[in-house]
């Protein structure tokens, strides 16, 4: 099924305001979901429609949520997200951590009580138009064993860094603290395919190549090892442990037939969110310039392979989110299928 | 050689002060390289200590230097390091993220013209005692070559978290962002040992076993791919784009044998370092009691074998000092030499 970003924003929209979600907030959860699929990163787009929606009908999503800040300093900020969806919620959050970026240089906010949020780069990047660097990160349904340990104790935990240049695009890394994604996983399950050591481990924690491994109640493994499980533990702490989120184990699991462990040491899921002003460094001008050949000087760096570019994180997902904002995109039949239940159910079209 | 941290720290102070070093700064600078050595992380302590002196010879690092705020807002501030050794400025900038931290929350700051600051862990672990979380980074001499890149563009450019914990002891996450250190390299060298795939490509951009091929032209590999290729930058950005230092392939090598390349773009290397008062966010009370069960709970993760257990960022470098600090430790006999040979010529003993 071919479809058009405006034809997905719309069909999200009406969605969500069918479940009684606020015009606006419908609107800001559609442009989050439907920028995944935009960048390539189907996995977090509107493939997950479906799964926020039943987290609402499990009562495990509060789609009238209203979220207050709860505890601050002029550079901090801790947010209540009143078991919203974190589609709506970090980009709130971010709009506090660029305002007292405005006032103080730079600007710091963790979420709890919230529900998953979409791909990290829509959050991040919100920091670019004010000439800010954004970041932002998240913890997640534990999937990954920590080196090891044969347990799943972290999410895939997310970080993204998104950098402002001058002429040149931004520089928007965004990445699992895991090896794979669990998008990557599925593909290969979809395809039959082995996938590369490093990637999951069994149940008893041998590492394989079956990508049917995860769903067998293996684990995925951490990037690079300890280093990945390291960073991966940093962004549940960060997210979780500051803000009085649940953390490691205790986060509630994104889908909705399975549910949350009992005795929960904190609210919902957790983000860490921030946004530094470049001129609280140097001038504005000065940071461009050097970005700008910074950019310029990393892509032309000696290739390996005369056909294949050296490219900058970011580079694409920029190139495919303007190829499908113009030509639309192909949806997988899953997918597909999904989001026409979804209309039957609400009785839409798609 | 069997040594204690008391005669290295010693020993240390006794080089620097005979090269016209302030005794505070040669105190500090000897207790951060000690610390390395105590940690475990022989690679960046007084192994390293002839390169400092050899810097100086060379007129590329000033032992009487005086660094400045050059550019500041309340939560961050620019640093001119006056081509100090990193060693000494980079806790000077710790300590106005912590005094910026006290005022609003968090600090933040980057540091220009400037030299390796040995270990990160040094740095963001002073944010501790304060309830503090602690970042530091770095870039360093490219070795490492991004993606499709047969080039040397990036450094090994490290990051480091510490999170205060109440009863526990810190989290603290300190981590090249290669494959493996260089210091892994030197050792497998030593004893002319194959290295595994993924640590290092030949000058034509091939993966290879040996351990040489540093030597011969190759370069190290970012950490799981491009994902470390990604974070690595995002170091050199933070540390050196906007602080005005040098970045990616321009970055000054450590070795005084190298030059410096011509038309720099920036001065000397650049660091990053910050901190966030944890009740920024939540009761310093209610942060450690989550920070400890956080711990606890990682401890007690379900091992894949009995005998090997899951530890904590940090846990083993604690460990290692710990016990170092009590019973002394060996030098490597290169090393050994090296202090040796130091000690003859400026007359000392060692």
């Amino acid at each position: 099924m071919i479809v058009t970003k405006e034809q997905l924003l719309k069909f999200c929209f009406e969605v969500f305001t069918a479940c009684g979600m606020p015009n606006d907030d419908a609107n800001l959860a559609s442009e989050v979901l439907v920028s995944a699929d935009l960048r390539g990163i189907d996995s977090h787009g509107v493939a997950r429609l479906s799964g926020y929606i039943r987290l609402w009908e499990a009562k495990r999503a509060n789609l009238q949520a209203n979220p207050k800040i709860i505890y601050e300093t002029p550079s901090t900020a801790t947010i209540d997200a009143d078991a919203g969806l974190g589609l709506v919620v970090a980009p709130y959050a971010m709009k506090v951590a660029i305002e007292k970026a405005r006032q103080v240089g730079t600007g710091w906010v963790a979420i709890k009580n919230s529900n998953h949020f979409g791909i990290a780069a829509y959050h991040a990047m919100m920091a670019l138009e004010e000439d800010m660097i954004g970041f932002s990160m998240t913890n997640a349904s534990p999937l990954v064993a920590p080196t090891n340990a044969m347990e799943r104790m972290l999410g895939t935990n997310p970080i993204c860094i998104a950098v402002p240049a001058g002429k040149e695009q931004p520089f928007v890394i965004d990445m699992a603290t895991s090896n794979a994604a669990n998008g990557k996983l599925e593909i290969a399950q979809r395809e039959n395919k082995s996938i590369p050591l490093g990637w999951v481990q069994t149940e008893t924690g041998k590492e394989s190549t079956d990508a049917n491994e995860l769903k067998k109640g293996g684990a995925l493994m951490p990037l690079g090892g300890h280093k990945g499980y390291g960073l991966g533990a940093a962004v549940d702490i960060l997210s979780a442990v500051l803000s009085g989120a649940n953390y490691g184990p205790w986060v509630p699991p994104f889908v909705s037939f399975l549910n949350p462990l009992p005795n929960l040491p904190g609210q919902g899921i957790g983000h860490f969110v921030g946004a530094m002003r470049v001129d609280a460094f140097r001038p504005k001008e000065d940071f461009k310039i050097h970005m700008d050949n910074w950019i310029q000087r990393f892509k032309e760096a000696q290739r390996i392979d005369p056909e294949i570019e050296v490219l900058i994180p970011g580079e694409p997902e920029f190139r495919m989110q303007q190829e499908r904002s113009i030509n639309g995109f192909g949806l997988n039949q899953n997918v597909a299928n999904d989001l026409l239940d979804l209309a039957k159910k609400f009785n839409l079209n798609l």
